[in-house]
């Protein structure tokens, strides 16, 4: 119930998830029973592998992450995470309040042993491939060895999940040599130096849209600022396509006629195209997209939950806990 | 002598700017007399407004900034800010060692009164205006009353360099409301809240290059990072322009006519474009600028000195300081 459509583009994309995988796929739709049957009603369509699961409180963007635990126990959100806590379900989705998903999931599901931090990773652009930035928002305050473990988490993750072998490490930094930085990242070098992990070493940010490293890790404060960065380059080309297009009619009819190969080559900045991003770290499993995502988006994200879910990335966490530490 | 094309650009753009003021500039080349001499008598010119200063020793990329200074005495470098420290010139311009210019200017020229830590700004990309980042890289672990400092220089630098009366700063942040971040912002926040800067709340990573806020504030380490990636998604797009070109000759011919319509939206990404960026909060006047600035871009830089001497910013900033603490 939380994204900004809500809860229609939750419920097509739940729809076209469900009759892709008749087979090997139940979607729980969590949430006001009334508006989701009447939704459902008007799209004539009920598969039987899709469920409908009441919940009557909504928690909205402006509602205090923590605080919502208390004053809304029936949120969907709430009723969705307790649903895997009862392992009726195996994943939980959301494109509601971020940092609720967060708190939520941490207070319901609890952490993996051994984590301390669980983490939030971005696909950033990259036309072949993947780029993942760790962490990008569930921590503002990082130790060195919370960045250790986005570290850790963020390479089982895109291992298992985009089949790449040792995928490669980059620590985010002002400078390539060791000895460069803050006292975070200094102390994070030598923990990363000292792991199994593939580092790769220090990156700077010229380095991450040219795909120096698969996996980047920085603090969540500056990885949230640097994606929402990178999420208003598509924005801002487009605006400034469209402020020349409207100078005169040539123009006009010329940037019409780019936009194609515009829209082909900038395809996977426009964030839609990465459909959601992994809450690692939580004893469970959550994907979490954007307010804006459209139904594809959410059927990609129901998609992702299941191939963390089948591959067992959790597991592969903690195995990766005991073999590096 | 420390640019990447060092001393040819330096000398041109200082040809450049001594021949396009005659009477009110005054340009000293600082470093190795000979190799100095023999680009002039190449050039075929020497304007009198143009002196050769010796100058031995040359600080490499590689340095340390702190080394350096003492180990390399007869630096340009060092010897550029000697003839500032004994008032022979008003202005010094460098684009070698970034490190080294803030180091030596902080040990040679002292800092400004009531400042304990000088910033380094830069300008992003704007089709319009003007958008200045402070901090990029000269402190990486900042307190809140340094933030608050970079705010109060980067407007008076702002409001006299570019006619902007009340810039507006921008706190970066990872959210819009005063408690988000993280401690820092947190405390900073309530700086900047109680100061006479005209002070538009936190902005967000998407905000910047919307222009959002003239002035936005962060610490060194993520101003740095910032930077870097901003300057690398001109190269990004030059790069995936080239891979649909290189496809097939139908992409070849159409790429290559959206070539100019490209350029020039996009002129201002490519940091040539903006020349060099001020040293605040040192007693003395230092522009900075790119290694690989080119000949006009050293003019520039030189032009900027010359404002910043002029409108006497650096006075401007002691009296900011006590209006507003």
């Amino acid at each position: 119930m939380g994204g900004d459509f809500a809860p229609v583009n939750e419920i097509e994309g739940a729809l076209l998830a469900a009759l892709e995988k008749t087979n090997e796929l139940e979607v729980y739709v969590v949430g006001k029973t009334n508006t989701i049957n009447e939704i459902l009603k008007k799209k004539n369509s009920q598969p039987d592998n899709l469920f409908v699961v009441n919940a009557d409180d909504v928690i909205s963007m402006e509602d205090s992450p923590l605080d919502s635990y208390k004053s809304k126990p029936n949120s969907s959100l709430n009723v969705s995470l307790g649903l895997q806590k009862d392992k009726e379900v195996d994943a939980v989705i959301s494109i509601g309040n971020t940092g609720a998903v967060l708190a939520h999931s941490v207070l319901r599901l609890g952490r993996i042993e051994g984590i301390n931090r669980p983490t939030i990773g971005a696909m950033f652009p990259a036309p072949d491939g993947n780029i993942m930035v760790f962490d990008v928002g569930a921590s503002v305050d990082c130790r060195a060895n919370h960045l250790y473990e986005y570290a850790l988490m963020g390479s089982i993750f895109f291992s298992h999940i985009f089949n790449v072998k040792n995928p490669k490490v980059g620590l985010l930094n002002i400078g390539e040599e060791k000895t460069k930085g803050n006292e975070l990242t200094v102390e994070a070098y030598k923990l990363l130096e000292n792991s199994k992990l593939n580092f790769i070493g220090n990156i700077e940010g010229r380095d991450i849209l040219f795909g120096k490293a698969d996996i980047v890790v920085c603090d969540g404060f500056l990885g949230n600022v640097l994606l929402k960065f990178a999420e208003s380059i598509l924005g801002i080309l487009k605006a400034r396509f469209r402020t020349h297009s409207e100078k005169n009619i040539f123009n006009k009819v010329w940037v019409g006629m780019m936009y194609g190969t515009l829209k082909k080559i900038l395809a996977d900045f426009d964030y839609q195209y990465h459909g959601g991003v992994p809450l690692l770290g939580i004893n469970g499993v959550c994907i979490i997209g954007h307010g804006k995502s459209t139904p594809l988006a959410v059927k990609n994200m129901i998609f992702r939950a299941m191939e963390v879910v089948k591959k067992d990335v959790n597991k592969k966490i903690q195995e990766g806990l005991s073999v590096n530490s």
